[in-house]
């Protein structure tokens, strides 16, 4: 398939940005000698995880059970499910267990000993630590209940104790460059302790940290025994809009058909909606929402357009694009025009498949 | 499979609920002598699709050319896509039309021509009307623009006048009931007054109308030809919020696994997130957000809790559920609890499948 003969949403993927993207991702960790186990949560393809593979990633992070099967399946021996371990699936945890090196996150106490009542196989298991996102995890100060899980782990045949790792979300909610920089800091700065404290007991204890906005603005990962960001690969609006990378550094767009255009309003109609680039959005200081910037398709990709040109609402399938006066006239049904999604990873999730600018298909889980 | 043995995040429809839902709206509106045309973007499904045939529907709406095809493929033989017409997609259009009664909408000048050009089937041609939702189509006032349409529909060979056709998207955004009833009589007056005005020269054109908060909620159809409302076929959180319909008439439920439990916060960790639900929410007076109402599963199906049990906040997968003292001890990691979504198109469209209550697999396109 070519480009221009694109008839309805379709997410293309910019290769040559993606694979810098993981070489410098790559690069940057390794060169602080961390281990580098990138989570595949973003992308969810065994053709992009080659990629990978070729900048020597032996280690990955995938969020469902499902997702390490799709990745053992192609090869990969070394995985950790960073997500609180679903009790509900200990049968396919055996079963992956039995095949590869597999790591689950264990969030509360009493979640060890019920887990290893449906243990058959040995499986490595995180202590997840919450430093302040608030969403799964033991606070990093309640070392009560940080005490008990080790002592459920200890306990159990088949669990053997990886470490502690948090994920340090609230990045996300981060109002500069600066306050990441600081999110991050205490995160690690908690984890170091939390080494400090137990690694008399516990030796060889690692920790894991690791979203893209810190990953990419931070440097300072002393102590750290390893990064799991994912986003990195794709970047999108929302990383753009934190900090952590440039709009040419965002390596996948949603081509979209022009359905109308309404030169009054300054605002185009575009076949691509909420189920096409999910209804996450960014706010400007005057709490306009933007759910897309659009970008003009080139012979070699896309370029960016600056400034106010962006998607500012979405319906189902529908998404009304409001353009600068100098665009306005020039885009109108029949063409196709870009959209830089705000969350990548919701898009790649929704799409289900990429196109690469050669008309290639890339798979998606 | 049996719902005791879920593991992950998986979409339940209760068809008794479902059924009754359709038949309520298939008597209200075949007793005001509109024709019922329902919009299946909502479901999605071919099973589904059954019960409204069971019904007495011959004519339905999609919002996609892929959604028509996969309708038309089960015996659907009169269908309007009440989308924007896509002039991309013309040869898709070509091959339908040839074998169904095809009806596509003109959202805007020079769409009819460009169409014409590239038509090479008999398609009907509903001039879409914007009565102020300020999404797509020739605001009711533009008596210019519609003549030019109406002229060029008129110079084609393939494309017949059907008529004028509105969504009042609006009520979506509406603070009461009585703002619903407002708002769609002004774009039923609207309507009106165009088919008063174009009636004598374009004899048998008729006008459509039809969301799912109006047409559950208002009685005056008068003047109205057809009615195209697809939601109410399972309702949801957001129809509730809005007056549309009671919990009790929401079909559909996702089951999602509890992954850890956190009593202090008073929150629960569920395998549920904006994959799965969406990132739609609702706010209250406080501007607190729900992603979306807690339900508990029953031997029957399930009981809506009441209050301020509802997710706060969806990542990738996961959600976080607050729930009023009385719960928080009583549900615990691998337990599994229902969550009614804010937006059910959007949910189907992501889960791709439902399981009925007793296990069965209902298709999704």
């Amino acid at each position: 398939m070519s480009i221009s003969n694109i008839s309805s949403p379709t997410l293309l993927l910019n290769e040559k940005i993606c694979r810098n993207n993981i070489r410098q991702m790559t690069l940057k960790i390794s060169a602080a000698s961390v281990l580098f186990r990138p989570h595949f949560k973003t992308h969810q393809s065994k053709i992009i995880g080659g990629w990978f593979r070729k900048e020597g990633i032996r280690a990955i992070t995938v969020s469902s059970v499902k997702m390490a099967e799709y990745f053992a399946a192609d090869g990969w021996e070394d995985i950790t499910i960073a997500f609180p371990v679903n009790l509900r699936e200990s049968s396919a945890i055996n079963k992956l267990a039995g095949q590869i090196k597999l790591n689950i996150l264990i969030a509360g106490t009493g979640i060890a000993t019920e887990l290893n009542k449906r243990l058959s196989a040995n499986v490595g298991a995180w202590i997840k630590i919450d430093t302040g996102y608030g969403r799964s995890g033991i606070r990093y100060d309640n070392t009560a209940d940080i005490d008990s899980c080790l002592s459920e782990i200890g306990k159990s045949a088949h669990l053997s104790f990886e470490g502690f790792l948090s994920h340090t979300g609230n990045t996300y909610h981060a109002g500069s460059r600066n306050e990441i920089l600081e999110l991050f800091e205490h995160a690690r700065s908690c984890l170091v302790d939390l080494k400090d404290r137990y690694i008399k007991d516990q030796p060889g204890l690692k920790i894991s940290l690791g979203d893209t906005p810190s990953s990419s603005v931070c440097t300072n990962f002393q102590g750290i025994d390893e990064l799991r960001p994912g986003n990195f690969v794709f970047y999108d609006l929302m990383q753009e809009h934190l900090g952590a990378c440039s709009l040419n550094q965002v390596a996948t767009l949603l081509a979209c058909p022009v359905v109308a255009s309404y030169s009054k309003r300054r605002e185009i109609i575009i076949y691509g909606g909420a189920i096409h680039l999910s209804k996450e959005f960014i706010s400007n200081s005057k709490e306009e929402r933007n759910f897309g910037q659009v970008a003009l398709l080139t012979q070699k990709g896309w370029d960016p357009l600056p400034g106010s040109n962006k998607v500012v609402s979405l319906s189902q399938e529908h998404g009304i694009v409001r353009l600068d006066k100098e665009y306005i006239g020039k885009i109108k049904a029949g063409d196709l025009i870009g959209i830089i999604a705000v969350h990548s990873c919701l898009t790649a999730e929704a799409m289900k498949s990429y196109y690469s600018l050669d008309g290639k298909i890339i798979d998606h889980m």
